[in-house]
């Protein structure tokens, strides 16, 4: 096997909690992505480059590729240096899994030029230090679909136990308002105690939604897609939310909720028509409230990470 | 479609929550079953005749058939009347279904002799009228098991939603120690909030079993088999438990738990061998605590109710 000089990716968007897989369910999307392209060195160490104007940190313990390829760096037997050039796509804060993106990026770039020595399963494990760097909690919701490609379950974290699931062909329609929700908000608002009932609510929807990928029975999906625990608790941080939800549905969408901690929100559609309506819905939303918007249509990314060259 | 003057039916024993999917996932297994064969009489009403030594209410109201049955009846256009012989086989209160079996049979074997006229659906609906007779609280992750085999998922209740799961073949070995374990206080020790760290977990493992069965991943079924959330607290009703698990799972099998509310104890393995080493090892427990007990080893019954005639 021949190993490059130099590896260019694409490293997608994610969306994770899947309305009602918090913490264990994740998908990747087509767009967007960010650009990364890593090369050798010949001093030992990391040098990062940013070429975008999001002003993200270049230490490398204090950026999320860094510490994600620190943390690979710790298991070769030679010291090696690389240099990161990173063209950030996927805005910072967005709820779309940028630090996935950039830490998931950087270890499988990394590997490639390595002569894929890494499983994906370690990449997951190193990029998770950059998740820890991001949000200061080590979780795969994003770097897992982000390496794996498609649906992916992390049935538990430690060990680390990545389950990819089938899913049939799926519009997604993203809106992001401009506002900021700090994934540490996110977490702190929520119960540390719940009802059992809710609960068993809970992982029958996540059971029926497993069930419905697997099977491709789009109905089974949009009935399983309720979240009775975290959305009503998170979703007071983003105004419009419920209306957006409730358009959404109404114009055809099978269902959806908080991207991650927020605050884009997502919405499934069957066919590509529908996510345009739905689209339309989640604008007319934020503009009758006069706050500022992206909105954008993307499909599940089944590769995950893009080898360019 | 010619109907039959009689009906004679073979209804299964079935094992409801499936370690990790309390309250929404169950399974069907070949034996054992009830033995139930209905007939119309010339009066309406219904006269139900016990053909074994169990002693059950014969007034329809208070037993678990008669009361499915009148379910049934009340959604008729004209007044009937049935005629039921049960011999039972599966032991009352031993934690396999048994009220499951005479209220699903009784109501899948009624609509054999109306030709047909109600769905699978409507069916769970009336034999759950039986599990309220029985414990008190409608559910049925035992009666839809019972009428559509294999494992089935019930992703809600009101409004009723079904899901029957794919899955490998599975041999299951049961043990039923005897002792009482009444299914009002095995709910009733629960507690009513949980911690959502808990509650993830358990989330992650019931998608990592649909995952699984959906797959056929054996090791993925073993790995998901965990409770982290009622078992811990329902199993201290049953002497020895631990052990049992614990010597069931280096004898090979898959995993397991608690079978219902108990007392019953099953265990999934992937061959018959397997499955006759964990029954060795299941008895062994129970003889080192000189507890009566009766072991048998069975497989998963994709039919559900069986028409013997």
């Amino acid at each position: 096997m021949s190993v490059p000089s130099s590896v260019t990716i694409h490293s997608p968007a994610t969306v994770a909690n899947m309305v009602c897989g918090f913490d264990v369910l994740g998908f990747a999307v087509k767009e967007p992505y960010d650009i990364m392209r890593i090369c050798f060195t010949e001093d030992t160490g990391i040098t990062i480059i940013n070429e975008d104007d999001f002003n993200l940190p270049t230490d490398p313990e204090k950026n999320v590729a860094g510490a994600a390829l620190l943390a690979l760096m710790e298991e070769l037997k030679e010291p090696v240096g690389f240099e990161l050039r990173i063209n950030k796509q996927i805005k910072p804060g967005s709820g779309v899994g940028s630090s996935a993106a950039s830490a998931a990026g950087a270890v499988v770039a990394a590997n490639k030029l390595l002569g894929d020595i890494f499983s994906k399963e370690d990449l997951v494990r190193f990029a998770m230090n950059g998740e820890k760097v991001a949000s200061g909690v080590k979780h795969a919701d994003n770097i897992a679909p982000c390496i794996y490609g498609g649906v992916t379950l992390i049935r538990s974290i430690f060990p680390l136990d990545i389950i990819p699931l089938q899913a049939p062909p799926l519009f997604v329609t993203i809106v992001h308002p401009q506002i900021e929700v700090r994934t540490s908000d996110a977490r702190s608002i929520l119960k540390q105690q719940v009802l059992l009932k809710d609960a068993i609510k809970q992982w029958g929807n996540i059971a029926g939604l497993v069930a419905g990928l697997q099977q491709s029975d789009y109905s089974l999906i949009g009935r399983s897609l309720e979240d009775v625990l975290i959305e009503p608790v998170r979703s007071i941080l983003i105004p419009g939310f419920d209306l957006v939800k409730q358009k959404a549905k109404k114009a055809g969408a099978l269902g959806g909720g908080i991207s991650g901690s927020g605050p884009s929100i997502f919405m499934l559609s069957k066919d590509e028509a529908t996510a345009q309506e739905v689209a339309k819905e989640m604008k007319s939303v934020f503009e009758s409230i006069s706050l500022e918007h992206h909105t954008y249509i993307t499909t599940i990314n089944t590769e995950g990470v893009k080898f360019i060259n």
